[in-house]
Formats: structure tokens, sequence, C-alpha cells
């Protein structure tokens, strides 16, 4: 091995791209992960917060999909496979038809795209406008969908916008959920799509994530979600809900939207679809907006096979039946008491998002991140979102043991007790 | 297992969107993949000609990298990272500066973006908009860069320009080397570029592939390439070769540009840099233009730290001494004897491509899927690519034993015989 | 004459594009005109309330405009003049200097461009984002500025939007003044503007019209201009007031900003700016914004010396005292008195607008249009405006005379009471 | 008069934009003009080569033109007139149907638009995008269509394409005639639209200048214009020419495409077909593409009924027979003659243009700049053109007879000699 691996991280800062930046704020190398803890070279343990930024809801190294692979690998079975038919393939197809689409009422096609969020929603964009003939797409204030050009556009982050260097286009933002006193966002939506000279033109799609997690998790009403599925339908734009992050049990239902009476057209998903963090997307499309024709969205990694395996161990391992959505709702209470106490400790400071996408709104960039570098030299991996970076965002994985889980909170607690007291 | 994998393909018709492609042409489940053979649910053996379109450049399942994978899921290393820094990635980094920038005088940076082609594309189009200031970007007649929205654009094919509901924006085009009849196409380039009314705009960037891979495997002369640069360098312009399809040691050296005198500023990769198959995409970036701030452009997948370790293995297995070049070489001047036979069958066909890259025009989409039908019935998968389909595309994989590609090869002359036999 | 002018529109139906319009509406052909009065071919006499949208304010052959107009024409001084200096020229610069800026504490340079309204407006837009090195200008609901497509992308209305045949760009659109029940619309243009991840690029300028003319004659008020100027300042936008249609006195002073204490950087002029209603149009331009080269927004028509010679004589005549001034707040009054009078006869009906720019909102086009047919029938020239066209709208000339200003609102009373009667 | 005529241009520089141009090469206050001379206020007197840039094609101040306006004032005609019908447009309507649509061959229908040639064009590009509903329009490098943002994404010159301050989009563009040695353009055109992957989208028009006026006076020849109009034919695009500048005359027919044999389906015009340099526009549209709806382009200025009545005047006066064209071919014999001696004196000069619109490219802008300056002090008012401004273009009044003509044409060859002479 040609580098100390316990403390040498020339090789980062003299090779890898100024772009990087998740390891900026976890100064170590990590080497070992299993379920909700990871480990550095320096045989140091952290408590995993981030899990990925949602891709990994069920864990590290999850050891039914681990064995899985194992013993795909040893099988030579495919790994890459394009979009040929392969026996992986089918059964997490006929895995996914069954324990997730039937019980939920869905019929939706799955359309594999490029593994990655922001090529699902291109995708999704790309059908809305075929389906549609039309170009505009509504998207809100604070969402973040992806920082290709198509994504890009409908993302609201100035900082990633701006790292296009050209304008974007096709994209029109409006006000989300609660986002400015007094405007009822749908009654303005409404407004703006109905008038003649309202100066939007006529939707291909309207699309919002009904947690926007880079956002700041701003957690959007059943209300406002099903009043801006029935603009679209008014308007006749098809709707699609981003699930790439609250999806997948983070909000506590394997989709974010499920208990909220409203059925998208488009469901974009990546992230923990695959179970194990591998890359894996696809887009969830209603039979009647399937209209793209063969390859006309393709890319080489829409067949990893290794995440089709995965992803069916984890639809059958946690989504059979309703045992793990109960345990989610206790974890989702333990940890709002927790953030209340967190909250408690901040002037101003108040709760957002909703199930196991939660965090705390303390007012500024500055002191969310003296926070979460307090928990990480206390053993905790945890990270911030908003526009200002403002929340501290808990985002443990799903599966954490209860005691890890109290561990972690308390050491969110402990971090956030010193800095407010030195402040 | 809920299906008869032998033969039952309807859940792939039911629930699989109609963008699936390659699929179609290949009729079967397929179960296993071992070095340049697949086996089907049935028991067929084929021989693979298509690679994962050049992604499987090592073949399947490599039993090094299978070996070294196996031994990371069962040590419980990381498998989804981030973009955290973790000892594999170290080793990567390590390995690929050592084996590949170092030896051919290279000192770019590497930026890791989601795991695909096109992501890799668009992160290379905003850093030369960043950098320049500029919004233009030059790419030329049957490039393929990608599907997402800012690649798109620089896509010639007007199908997946199709798919995108509106107008792209951002890119000129340009004839591609030896495109048009009389027509110097670095001459012209420079013209319309140095013309003060000539009314393409000052390049951020110009962009080409060395083979254009989906647009026909032309090849591009290497004075046409040198002349491309120079006209970038004169105008202030970064210098860009995608070499996702033809890097990786398709063309007979790891990048397909090493032995043409040039030093692209950008260079997306994708497709085999992971060795395997898996899902890794990278754009190396000479330091002077390593411009992307902290996650400006940043994407969930960026860590896949499974596809970084078989990386490794790839590069120190194949890249540590010129053996294996040696070998592509002896293996190019086969593929170019076998496909001259397969072109003096049909009246004015004519090679094309370079290296283990190559194909034969045929003259019409029609034939060249005739002929892939019949390779495939008698156990070849093979595909074609151009503008009308009407290209037979070898594309191997590099490490296939000579008596497969011999027998491949072989499976190719008889199906042409057959098929213009009956013509 | 080859044709019988009394009758025949055959020609026109003929040979003139289906484009045309007011014509439709008022189906003669007129012959004659002066002052307020319009003739026919069949001897029929017209009172204008229309005032060819306001490019009439000081009425039709106004005999000063007119003897000076023949005077130069008789001493052949220039017609056409490129953007030669010429003594008239001079003169109408001096002119409006002296009697139009210095005594309203402007100091703004003068640009003429291409002599349509919309050609003013592109080019205030192409200064806002060459002075700022920005792309995004904010314009409001209900804004018209014009179809060219640089200005039809800040116009509202989407018939003329759907026209251009595909979508515009460079333009975020967002509430205007009371536009939407509980939207404090400077408030949420601020927010939006102030949140990092609003997703509104940082705007080049913010654009607004004092009084919308095509719109619907909704009036802003002076708390909301003066806010969104605040606004713009506090972001680094420019300031810009379209005063196309509500300039040159129409809403009682020379521009329809002036008494609400803001200081627009460029102000797009044009209709009523030659006062005879001869093709002239310019961008009033803060001299610190005055970026533009030579000749980089550049026209053949810029200098059309009829149009400076009788804009000169409206600025002496009606702008050297304040005499006009009082007597269009007289005729305002006069008008309020009517509308409310029309008004009372329907239903849900109210009075839009501000000074000589007020109309009647009757609640549908389709009652609007009946009323002014009934209108013409009855001998006056008058248009619908708004969303629905449901807004009649007078826009008499400025200068008409009570008697004539009485029977031409009598006229519009009895027509409404006629049709509200039949209803 | 409040300022010195004969020297103070103070009232210019003081209050008039940086926008300002052709003032700068012309120094003086011209205060008369007539026929094809030039009178300033120090009573020089200078013979006009630059005619308003071909929008004074009849000179200035036509007697005949001039006697009608003034009648036309007296008897209070109307004079704007938005798009009403008028005795006066009628007869200017069934003027040019007579006079000039039949004798050759054509029906197409006028529309009329913002009295600018920049307007005329946006409206051709939007008839096409809406008739074919497609947007790509194909435009040529060194042509010149108008500054307004849809009309500048088709002008080649990139000082104006600059002045935006944002990429411009919609257009594609391609080589014109001869413009690139050993390139065919017209094949070069066919091939990339034929290309399913030829990266240019199928465009809803082709558009081209006949001579490009701006662009250097690069004549076309038949054979491409003819070449271009197949390729449009052939894949489903309308075949726009602009003839703002080469047209009513200015090659020697009225139309400067009439002796090609083509029949171009939209022909935007401006400049000299009011026949007085005032404020005129309109696009021919064939029947079946008269697709705008009433209003859906509109502008206020349409109706310029004292340039509907000159241009009857005019079209009356010169093209009621061929005595005018017969005269302009003598007139552009004697020109080729003058400019051969010009061209003689200058080491790698050459001729330039077709007809009445020729020049000399003298190699470089600032000899080109130079001769002008020279000829000014000498009394002739000329400019240049091109992408460098390297060619002396001549744009006399097609009325200018011949002793003026000739002692103009003196003035430019003597200033010549004295300048190479200096060299």
């Amino acid at each position: 091995m040609p580098f100390d691996k316990t403390s040498d991280r020339t090789i980062f800062t003299q090779r890898e791209s100024e772009a990087r930046s998740y390891c900026r704020g976890f100064p170590t190398i990590f080497t070992e992960a299993r379920g909700s803890e990871l480990f550095d070279a320096e045989g140091n343990r952290y408590i995993d917060f981030l899990a990925g930024c949602s891709s990994l809801n069920y864990g590290h190294n999850d050891p039914d999909m681990k064995k899985a692979l194992i013993d795909h690998l040893t099988g030579d079975k495919l790994g890459h496979a394009l979009d040929f038919h392969t026996d992986t393939k089918a059964e997490f197809l006929t895995t996914f038809q069954d324990k997730i689409l039937a019980p939920r009422g869905m019929d939706h096609k799955l359309m594999f795209i490029g593994p990655t969020g922001t090529n699902a929603v291109e995708a999704a964009m790309k059908i809305a406008r075929k389906a549609t003939g039309r170009t505009n797409i509504i998207a809100f204030t604070n969402g973040f969908h992806g920082v290709t050009m198509g994504a890009l556009a409908a993302t609201g982050n100035g900082y990633h916008r701006g790292g296009a260097g050209m304008p974007t286009q096709g994209v029109t933002r409006l006000p989300f959920d609660q986002y400015a006193n007094g405007v009822d966002s749908v009654a303005l939506l409404d407004q703006m799509l109905s008038d003649a000279s309202g100066g939007v033109d006529a939707p291909a799609a309207i699309m919002l994530e009904t947690v926007q997690g880079e956002g700041g998790l701003n957690a959007a009403s059943a209300e406002f979600v099903r009043g801006v599925e029935k603009v679209a339908r008014k308007h006749g734009a098809l709707f699609i809900i981003d699930d790439i992050q609250a999806g997948c049990g983070r909000t506590g239902t394997f989709f974010s939207f499920e208990e909220m009476g409203v059925s998208p057209d488009l469901v974009p998903m990546a992230k923990s679809v695959s179970g194990m963090g591998l890359p894996l997307a696809l887009v969830l499309v209603r039979p009647e907006y399937d209209v793209m024709g063969p390859a006309e969205h393709n890319g080489t990694f829409r067949g990893n096979t290794h995440a089709f395996l995965t992803a069916t161990v984890a639809i059958n391992k946690f989504w059979s039946d309703d045992s793990f959505q109960r345990k989610l709702a206790d974890r989702a209470m333990m940890l709002t008491t927790a953030l209340d106490e967190v909250s408690g400790m901040v002037e101003g400071a108040f709760l957002k998002g909703r199930g196991l996408m939660q965090g705390v709104d303390v007012g500024s960039g500055e002191l969310a991140e003296r926070i979460c570098k307090r928990c990480f030299e206390n053993g905790l991996v945890i990270e911030t979102s908003g526009s200002e970076d403002q929340v501290v965002k808990v985002l443990a994985p799903l599966t954490t043991p209860d005691e890890i889980f109290r561990e972690g909170l308390n050491i969110l607690i402990s971090a956030t007790r010193e800095i407010t007291a030195n402040k």
C-alpha cells in the first residue's frame, strides 16, 4: 500500500478536484462501515447521521445484501448488463411490482436511466415535455433536483445554478408551501396559470419534493401537495414528485407522498433504491406517459445488476409487511423529542422536516456548522442543509438500533449545549 | 423465484418502460457472464462483441477484480461513501496517478461526478464555461456525448435530440474530420472563428471524440485532432476530448489520443474506467482549470467505492507495463483482417474505426441489422452504430482470448455471407 | 383611383395579412382626421377614443405640427437622416433637455433606436444586461412590452407569447401590484431575490409599467413602484420604467412616474413622443449606464427627422408651462365621473387606470366587445384591453375639447345602457 | 434657435447616447438634402453615396413624393392610423399588387409590422416557426438581419451579438456562398440536414440575403440561391430572402432575386420601401404561410400612412415600366468601371457586390476608413462594410444623375489615389 492510510490525505489535495466537498467537513480516512457506524484508519468509530445523504437508508453493508452480492459475484452472474434482460433484473421488477406498486394501487412502469438522481429528473422532464408538447416546467423555491443542465434549471440553489456558466431554461419558479407570509402558494400558482396574460407558459409539468432535503427540510403539507396536483390536472400538466431523497422510507412510508391522497404521474427515484448505496436510479411512469421510444433517453449504466440484486433484497427484507414502517414511526418520535431538546437550547430555533428526515433550524449557517464540527469531534457524522446551511439535519439510517440512535442524538444534544454555552 | 427464468419475459414488457433498447435485439434472459462469454437461462452461450458498449473492456467478472470485491465486501469496507476520503479511493487516486498520468506526462486532477458519461460531459462543459466566461461550445457532426440537457446539446443524433422536447442551447455544430467532400474541417472551423462576422460566438471549448463510437466509428486523423487543438488554443477555448467510449485501451492505448501529440484540458471518462462495468465516471482536469468550487457540481454516487476498487485492480493488472498494449495491437490487426473479409462480401462496404473499435459500413441499416440478427442466432452478440445504423461494430472485450475472438469473427463472417447470399 | 373607396375593402382581405387587427373592429375606410375626430369615405364622423393606442395624445394633424412639417418639406430639410447630426435633431435634443429633463431634475441621455416601442424595450434590456453582466430580467404579470423576441420574453400575454413558436428566455415573471389576494408583491419579490436558494437568478433589471395599458389598465400604487425600485437597488439591478403607453402626459404628467418619488435608470418611450403619431422611439439612459458602443444597438430609421421636428413642436406647445397638465387633471376627473356612470350599469364592474388612461372592467370580454361595437355604430372609436379583453378602455387624445369629450363619453354611456338593457 | 447650428455639436455629445454612430464619421450638421446632395449648416455640399444605407434609393425629397405628402398633410389625411383601413393604404396595396407583385407572378400577402427591418425579420422568423412547428432557423456567415433578440440570433456580426449580453438562440449558422476555399456551401448544408446525426435540427426556415450589405457586399450566385431554395424545399423548411437592403431596385431589379428563378416564401422588406426614407417595413408572405392571427404579431406604428403614400408615388413613378430598370443597368456598369479604377490602385483589392450595390475590398479597415475620411473632406459621403470594415461601399441613390454620379466616383478615385500615394 503506497500511503500511510492512517493520516496521509495528501493524495486527495494533490490529485482530486477542488469540487470535493463532504470530505472537507470530515477530515479523516474512512476504512470500514457496518450498519450505522463508520470507522476510520486510526480506529475511530463514528455514528453515521448522514447515511450517504439518504442513500444508505438501510445502513452500510447490510449482511443480507452483502451475502447476496458475494454469492452473485461467486456465481459469475452479470454485473454490468446494459439494459439486457437478466434473471436478476426480472426478480427486481417482479419484487418491486408485487411488494411496492401493487399494494399501493400503482401501475407505473419503471424506466431505468443513468444511475444518478439528476438523470432521473432529466428523464422525467423530457417525458413531460414530449408527452404534452409543452416546454415549461414549474418548480419551487428551495427545490433541489440535480446539477446537470436540464435538472439544474429546476434547482433553486444559486451556488449550483451559478456553476452552469450560462442561463438555464425551461423552468418557471414559484413559491413553495408556506414560503412567504400571507401567500397562498397554490392559489397564486393557479391564478398565474389561469390568467391569459399571467406570463407563465402552459406547463408540461409541475414538479416538487414533499420534503425539500437540500432546501432546508421544508415539509409540504398534504393540502399543498394535493392542491398542486389539482392545479396540474386543471392545466393539463403532468404532476411529478421527485422522491429521490424523501423516498424509500425516509419520511416513514416507502413513498413520501403515499398518505397524502395524490397520484403523481412521474416519480424520479435514486439514492436508497438499491438498498446498499450502489448507483441505481429509475423513474416511475404512469403507463399512459411511457412515451420515450427505445433508447430515446439512454445511458450505459442503466443495468447495474449488483444494484438490482441488493434492491430486491432490501424490498423483501423491509417492505414485505408493515413492521418496518411501524418501527419508523417510533424512531421518528424519538427523533422529534431529541430535536426539541436541541431546539430548546438555541434562541429562535425550530424543528423542520418529517419522519426520519428532521432537523433544527438554528438560525445561521455559522452556528450550524460549529455544531456539526463539534459532533464530528465527538464521533458523530452529521451535516447541514438549507439556503444558508442553517439547518442541522439528521439523516440516520432508518435501521439504526435504538441505543445507537440515542447515542448519536445525545452527541448532538451535547454538542449543541457546548457550542451554545460558549457563545 | 417467481418466474420461469428460461423463457418468461412478460415482466419486462409489462413493467419496464418502452425506453428499453438493447434487450430488443437480444431476446433472451442472460444469467451468467465470464470474460467474453454470456450465458442465458436456457443454457445457450454467446460470444460478447458488444462488451457493454465498451464498458467491459476487460471482460465480465475478471477473476482478480471479482476476488478483490468479495474481499472488500467480506471486510465491511465502505460501499457508498459520498466523496469521503477512504483508503480505497486513496489507492485508486495513487494508482491512477502513478500508472496512468505520470508515465504520460499528465498532471490532471480527477473530478468525480455522478457515475455516468453524460454527467462527466456536463461537468466538463460547465468547467469550460466557468473558466472562460463564455457560453458557446463547439461540437461536431455525428458526435455523441450523452442525453441530459447540457450534453445532449452537443450530441448530433436527431432521435436523441428530439427526445428533449425543447431546443437545446449553447452548442455550435461543425463538420467532423473528413465529413464532407472537399471540406477541410479544421480550416473551416478556424475561418468561422476568426471571422468577426462569422456568427460563431467565441467558444468556451471545442469538444470531440477521436473515434465517434455511436456516430459510426468515424476515426479522426491525428492531423485533425492536432488542428482542432491548435484552433482551440488560438481562440482561447479549452480543448476537450471525450474519451468515454474510445478510452481505456479501446483504440490500442489507454487514452485514445496519446499518440497524437495533443494535450486536452479536460477528458471526460466513464464506461470501462471501473474495469468491471460498475458505474464510475470522472473528468480529468488540468490544474489551472480546476475551477469548480466545493460541491458546485455534485452528485450522490460520486463515491462508488466498489468501482474505485476494481478500477485499481484493472490498472495494476493491465497498465503496469506495455505488454497489454502490445497484445492489443495484434488483436487490432486480426480484427482488420477479418473485417476486410466481411467488407469484401458487401458491394460498396468499407472499414471504419481504429484499434479494437472497428466495424464495417455495409451501406444500410437494414442490412446491418439483418447481419447482427443472424449473428445472435449463431451465438454472437454484436450491434450497429452510425446515423443510419449502417455500421456493424465490433466492440469485443480487449481481453478476448484469440480463439474466442477468432470464433466470434468467424460467426460474423458466416452471418454476412449467409445474409448477402440470400439478398 | 382604382377602387371605390367608400365601400370596397376587398383589397385588404385579399392582399393584407390576417395579422391585421384593429381594422376588424372598425369596418370602414378612414380618409381624414382632425384633432379627436376621424372621418370615413362615406362621410361619417367618429370621435376617436383610441388615439392610436396613445400615439396620438395631441390628436390628429395638430395644426402647428402640420404647418412645421409642411415648411420642413418645402424647405428640403432632411427626412431620413440615419443618425447624422441635423439642425432639426439638435433642436429636439435641446428642447427635450430644457423643457422635459431639466425641470424634472433628470440628466438622462437619449438613445435613439429603431422607431418602435419594442425596439426601445429591447435596447433597455440589452443595456441592463451589458451594464450588469447578468442575464435575468424581472417583469410582471400582465405586462406588455412588445413582440420581438427579447421584449416578448417580458410580455405576459399568452397569445403573443405563443406567436413566437419557441420558448422565450431571460425573463422571470412575478406578481404585479395587487395581483393576488393577500400577496405583498414587493415583499415576495424581495424574498425570492434575497433567498440564496430562491431560484431567481440575480437580476440585470426589474422592469414595469406604472399603468399596464394592454394588461387591463392596472395602475400600480406609488408605494409599489417605490418598493420595486428599492428592491432593484438592493439587489444591484437596474430599474426600468416602460413609459411607452403611459408616458407623454397620458396619466396627467409628462412621465407617468414623476409624482412617485422614483428615479428609473432606463425609460423606454415611443408612441406619442413624436407628437403626431410619426414613428419615433427612444430610451432615456442614466449617463452611468450609457454603455452601448457606437452602433452596438443600431437601426436604419433611428433618424426620422420629421418626427424630431413634430416632437419639438409638441414639447414647446404643451410642456413649456403647467397649463396643459392642469387641464389634464380636469379632464381626468370628467372621465372618472363618466366611467362611474358606465360602471354603475354593469353588475360587478369597476374602474381601472389613472389620469386619461382609465376604463371600466365589465367582467367579460364578450360584453366589453359588444359595448365597443355599439359605440362604433354610434360614432365612437373605442377599444378593450386586459387578459380577457374585459376592460373598456378610454384613450382619448389629451387635447380633446370638452364638448367632444363629453359627446364621446355620452356615446359610451348610452351604448352601455343599450347593451346592458338588452342583456 | 438655441444653438449655433453651423458648428455647435455639443448637444449631441452631451445628450445623445454613445450608441450614435454614422455621425462620428461625418462630423458636421446637415440641414438640407435634395436628390443625391446633402448640405450642411456651413453651406457645404456633399454628394451622398450612402443614401441612408439604401433607404433613399430614390434620393432625398423626391419632388413628387414631397408634393404628395404636402397635399396629404394639407388635406388632413390620416398620419398615424394603426392598422385601420384607409384610402391611402388601399392605394398602396393596390399599386404594390398591380405594379410589383402581379408582373412578377407573385401572389404574396403583405404583412405590416413595426416599421423597422429587424421587426420584419422577427415576424418572418415567427411565421416560419409557427407554420412548421420547428424552432431552428438556418442563417449564414456574414449575414446581417437586425439587432433585436430574435433577428440578432441570425446576425453574424460579433460586435452586435455581444451587445445582447446573453446567448442568442434558435439559429444555426452555416457558410455562405463561396465562403471557404473548396467548400460547396449548398452541398454541406444539404449533407448536414440530411444526416440523421448531423446535429442540425430540422429547420423552420433557411434565410439569406442575396447580397450581404453589411457583411461586405458578398453577392451570392444565382446557383447558390437556387441551391439553398432546393435544400429548403427538400427538408420542409420555408425559404426566406431578406431583401431589406438589396431590394427596391438596389441590385438592378425591384427584388434582388427576381432573375434567379427562385420563389421565396417570405420576403422581409424595409429601408427604401417607402420611397422617401420614411419608416415602413413589411413582410411578403405566401398565402399558405399567412398563419399569424389578428394582432398575434402587432405594433403601434404599422400604419405609417405618410409612408404608404410616398411608397405609392415611388412605385408608380419608377416601376410602372422598365425604363428605370434599364437605366440602373447603365449606372451599374458605370460604377463597375470606376471601381475597377479604384481597385487597380490598391494591391490585392477586388470588387464586391452587384448592381448599384458594389464596392471595393481594399484589404484593411484602416485603409478603407482613411479613403472614406478623405472622400468626406472632398465632399462625398461614403461608408465601409464587411467583417473588418475593409470594403469601401457605394450605395448612391439609384436616381443619381450621371454627372453627379461621375463627380462622386471621381472624388472616390482621387481620394484613393491620394491615400495610396501617401502610404
